[in-house]
């Protein structure tokens, strides 16, 4: 088993080079046509260019950058013929306010981490252990007091319940357990609930898991984060005013730390785990021999007055409450590839473990609550209480600290799973693509922040109370559980190994099991909160499937399919640039030339510049507001290009026209000059309409539009200027067939 | 007198063509200079066009725009040959939100105006005379409460003291009168205070009134609402708790008034004016003939008590505070040109009757102010207090009405003279040029808004409340007063007409007394407010300084002077587009070639675009991601320039370089390739790095860099794109020969 089911592919790994996906097979074709095109075209000729841009046969001293200390030719070194390979320092913006945030951002976050440095860290199981198992338990630091918060409200009497309800949940946990062993052995690469529902489900569940379980991960940080402080509060009560700061600090260490990128620090993380496992059993030891010379006679809880009867309803919501101890399961099926091998065997043997911790340490702290008579309250937490009952001062402490920490390192496990479960539903097309570019120190930095902002925002709302938060948490996690589970039940039928019948049964009851705690989950805690959940799911899958729709439609757009319309291709007799000289397409004589080219382009609709370079034919076109040096700079640039080229020039009178049309000539009227009056002293949207009606009456021609840039460098200065390029850039962007370029005027020099 | 001094230019005039002004004669020397290297570049050869930029050609029938009911060929008439003419229909944008603000915008501010819409309106003196003088009469709505309002502060015996201190000011009103009337004749074509300084004193006394009067513009539009508004809820009480709200509407519709150009309209703007005047003549007959009635005995006033003592500090507070009835006296000055002939003389004698106007109602309100013995207050005008008194009710409704209509009139004045006095002020480059823009209606937009919203601001600041804004109302006007008249002494001194001599006396003694008031104001009411305007003033100059410095800086750049660098220019045997293939740069044996010259230009530091054309040579740059659509699309564009092109192609992972140069050999490897390996994952800055290797290489080079953008509808659909152009626009702005190129790639037709 584990073995026989090799379908998970390697692309459940992470890599950089996600954001550029490999074309397919028929593209890769289209290509070949394409290049076919050309070569006919091209046949052999190219230009002879002027430089190396390997800048390897470069061999005078250079200069450093004005933006480094390096000159910029050093930033690159060529290691490959026609390959160069960027240093760090090539990285640096040249703007100066670039550089500056640059700087301060490594001075935080660490110089930037190459790529060769992703690497797959394998773990030894006792240290895997306590790395995945934080989450899941950590939860028990607040999962039974949210049981016995509902429970109480019926007062008293109601907390005995909590030994049963206690007993499902375990029954619960177990069987839950076994369902992801199945997945473990099912997935030996790895696979989450959105990969497992993708796989076998189809795309709609996934994305409902993945909805789910990134509602799971932001609750997880604000949960954890608020029940760390409640730890540390419940000790040091006049810290409780300033629980909403603490809590923002600790996520923004959180944010900053993870992107940093800590990693390959499994060992430092597997000792708050283990100390925390370890305070809870010192607690139990003590707890149970007090506990022992009474006889375990149960502390009667002080009498708490009724608010609500004991119902149905009630014992339901409790277990709902209760069942968030069980978030976290989920975590070694993701994580099986950092095992040693053989990685399904280990990952499973640490799952049983981890469910056996989980079992002992829920049920432990739920029968000591139940001897010692504690009644939760927002003023201190349930093990602090138990703790302060059976533990000495020092060893209080001790548990406290250990709690706060696990907690945090649960936060911190949300942080490495929300932006690897961003990345694969990016990768799928369902969330922006910045979700798969890894910033400079290797962090998915855009999922992180991501996550961090609403899980502040959620802290900030709740006030940092974890009871409040509670009810919205349970509804995700189990919505993941039973697509993940659901969909395993699918896979053994599909895949039938050895067993399958078994396997199948196992997941089918974790499956059953977890959408029931979803169904009571959803209908008991709709209205404190579950609501939220419910209806913020749906609408993120909504979202997903609006944004593949989108990249589904840029994709089919940009593919290559064959050879572009027309299916003859005239084959030029020599290279086609420069356009071979046009007669002038207009007689003098007024009549149209060619018009049934132009109108059957038009008739066509808005045509496109083409995709071979034999059939660009090119209109060079230079607006010109004053005939200062920006102005013979650009008109310069545009005549160097060879291409057919004249000037357009606005005037908001007749007498300003005339004035310019005489500058015009003193300078030579070297280029064809085009005036437009505009009475309504229109410019942006004028030019716009201009260029469009020039490729109304040729749509064949590609127009390109040249605008000299005067370059500022302060963003003060930039204010000063109309910004006429940036506008017509934006005014003409929709128009088909009209290129911008920029030709920058650096007007100070540094 | 009047035409003996026609030094006033044409350009005291207003005109759409000011934003592009002509060139000086160095320039247009150095423009021909400039011209004749093209010529012997391009020896009569010019490319041939492919259409006809007249468009007149073009006889087909035209496909309307997607954008407009026209076809964008028909948006535009050829009138001459070489010149075109837009229509409406050009002005308005192609992208959909433009196109909907833009209806949205002439819904409310009506169709666009021609520029030949500028018409001088020439007025009767019976028309100009309320035209002009609205805003200096319906200040003694305010002026004379202002100074009673002080002097009650030292209780009732003290408001005795206001016939006096209102002689004082009558004389001073006199004074100033005589002395604008010098202004009048000495600057036939109109001149306010920013020009008479100007001409006079130089700049920095120039901007030094113009920043008094920008600030008295602004203070103007908040005091007039917050009295008309006082007119208002004197009469009706129960609307006091909607000052705010009723004055922000005013300003609002007075913003949106100005931008539709309200003009022509000289005489609906004589009515209120005239209104207002028979409003208190009508209140002094009732009011002296029943205080004839009771033989002239004042009554006197309700007991106050004192809070200061009777001090020369108070009555100078309470003389300044009475001065701002004289706002508005240099109205005429500015407005000589709309007089019929001869404009100076009617002009002279409008202002005549103004100051006499204001003198009577003045010294009339405040001397039946004293019979009645009224006593300001904050629920009351003082005005509605002498009308309720005296006048039966219709009366007193129609004085009310007329107050707040004649004050709204004054507001709007500011909104006619600020955004000219910014025109005036931008043309000389001390503020953004945009103030030199006559938007389609013919308002200069941006300076109407300039006033309304600091207006605004400081009207809800001060909670409309007039007695607030008085104290910072006068150092501003007074300051331009005083400049204003100091620059005619001067003035009178240099031209030395007939009579100099006596003009200069009076205009001497106008300036005395208008500093004098100025010292004044700004002692004693510097901490109730004066001290914002001697902070704000001195700011703004600097800030005009600023501005025109960096106006300077970047005009200096840009002017032509002479041949360019390099005595000799290299003339190419044959028009140099395209540039003739020069051999490899880079022998490949390794050694550098030119280097000397490559070096040479380096050390000689950044270099810019050539501006003649045979000096720019070519380098295409393609940076490609992956090799779709758009990526060929502007691989074809770059390849037809037949210029040296190549391909850039950044790597985050060697694997992922080695399968791009597999796909780009199935393409045919028709350009060189080079891929840079980024094993930081940067992209942007590594190719701005890059292109400023490059041009280190080889400083003689304009490196095109070519980027396609892929260009969506929407505005949510470019948040989901990563806007690698535009971010490398911004990354490779600052380096000098890098040409940016946009190939736009439309992937959703509409």
């Amino acid at each position: 088993m584990g073995e026989q089911d090799e379908e998970a592919t390697p692309s459940r790994t992470l890599s950089p080079s996600a954001e550029f996906p490999p074309p397919g097979e028929e593209e890769r074709e289209a290509l070949r046509q394409a290049g076919r095109q050309w070569g006919a075209v091209l046949q052999g000729q190219t230009t002879p260019l002027p430089l190396d841009p390997d800048l390897g046969r470069y061999s005078g001293t250079p200069a450093p950058s004005r933006f480094a200390r390096l000159a910029p030719v050093e930033m690159f070194r060529a290691e490959e013929p026609d390959q160069l390979v960027a240093t760090e320092s090539a990285t640096v913006p040249q703007s100066r306010a670039g550089r500056v945030l640059t700087r301060a951002r490594r001075l935080v976050l660490g110089p930037p981490l190459a790529s060769a440095a992703v690497v797959q860290e394998r773990m030894r199981k006792l240290v895997a252990l306590p790395v995945l198992s934080s989450d899941l338990l950590s939860s028990v630091a607040y999962g039974p007091e949210a049981m016995l918060t509902v429970l109480v409200l019926a007062g008293t009497a109601a907390l005995g319940l909590s030994l049963p309800i206690a007993g499902v949940l375990v029954v619960m946990m177990i069987a839950v357990g076994l369902s992801y062993r199945q997945t473990v052995t099912a997935y030996p690469h790895g696979a989450g609930s959105y990969l497992v529902a993708s796989d076998n489900l189809g795309p709609r569940p996934a994305l409902t898991a993945a909805a789910g379980l990134m509602v799971d991960y932001i609750l997880t940080v604000s949960v954890s984060v608020a029940s760390g402080i409640a730890a540390i509060t419940s000790a040091l009560p006049t810290l409780r005013p300033l629980t909403v700061p603490m809590g923002l600090a600790v996520i923004a260490l959180l944010l900053a730390g993870n992107l940093r990128g800590i990693r390959a620090a499994g060992n430092l993380f597997a000792a708050p785990t283990y100390a925390f496992i370890l305070a809870v059993v010192v607690l139990f030891g003590f707890g149970l021999a007090q506990a022992a010379r009474r006889g375990f006679v149960p502390v009667p809880p002080p009498d708490v007055t009724a608010t609500e009867g004991i119902g149905v309803l009630l014992v339901l919501r409790a277990f709902a409450s209760g069942a968030v101890s069980m978030t976290g399961i989920e975590a070694v099926s993701n994580a099986v590839p950092i095992f040693r091998p053989s990685e399904w065997r280990n990952a499973r043997t640490t799952l049983t473990w981890m469910i056996a911790l989980l079992v002992v340490l829920f049920s432990g702290l739920t029968l000591l609550s139940h001897l010692y008579g504690v009644v939760p309250g927002p003023e201190e937490t349930l093990l602090s209480q138990l703790a302060d009952r059976t533990l000495p001062a020092p060893l209080y402490a001790y548990v406290q600290a250990t709690t706060a920490l696990v907690l945090l390192l649960a936060a911190n496990t949300a942080f490495n799973d929300f932006p690897r479960l961003l990345y694969f539903v990016a990768r799928d097309g369902y969330v922006p693509r910045i979700f798969l570019h890894m910033g400079d120190r290797l962090a998915f930095r855009n999922g992180i922040a991501a996550l961090a902002v609403p899980a502040a925002v959620i802290f900030v709302a709740f006030h940092g109370v974890t009871e409040s938060l509670i009810p919205l948490y349970a509804v995700g996690v189990f919505l993941a559980f039973t697509l993940s589970q659901t969909g395993m039940v699918i896979h053994w039928r599909r895949v039938r190994g050895a067993h399958w019948r078994r396997s199948m049964a196992i997941n089918a009851f974790g499956a059953v099991l977890s959408g029931l705690v979803l169904i009571i989950a959803a209908v008991t805690k709709f209205h404190e909160g579950a609501w939220v959940v419910l209806v913020t799911v749906p609408l993120l899958i909504l979202l997903f499937l609006r944004i593949r729709r989108h990249y589904d439609k840029v994709g089919a757009a940009l593919s290559l399919r064959g050879p572009p319309r027309g299916s003859v291709q005239p084959v030029l007799p020599q290279r086609p640039a420069p356009a071979p000289p046009e007669p002038p397409a207009y007689p003098s004589d007024g009549a149209p030339a060619e018009p049934s080219r132009g109108r059957e382009s038009d008739g066509e609709g808005q045509q496109e510049i083409e995709d071979t370079p034999q059939e660009v034919r090119h209109l060079v076109v230079v607006p010109v507001a004053r005939l200062d040096l920006a102005a013979l700079r650009a008109l310069a640039y545009a005549a160097s290009l060879g291409q057919p080229t004249f000037a357009v020039h606005i005037s908001p009178e007749e007498e300003e026209a005339d004035r310019f049309r005489q500058e015009w000539t003193d300078w030579g009227d070297h280029l064809r000059l085009e005036i437009i009056v505009s009475p309504y002293r229109a410019i942006i949207p004028l030019l716009a309409h201009y260029f469009e009606a020039l490729h109304a009456l040729r749509p064949d021609l590609a127009v390109t539009v040249i605008v000299p840039e005067v370059v500022v460098p302060h963003w003060w200065q930039r204010l000063l200027r109309s910004g006429t390029g940036r506008r017509l850039r934006v005014a003409v962007r929709q128009l088909p067939g009209v290129v911008i370029t920029s030709v920058p005027i650096h007007v100070f020099r540094d």
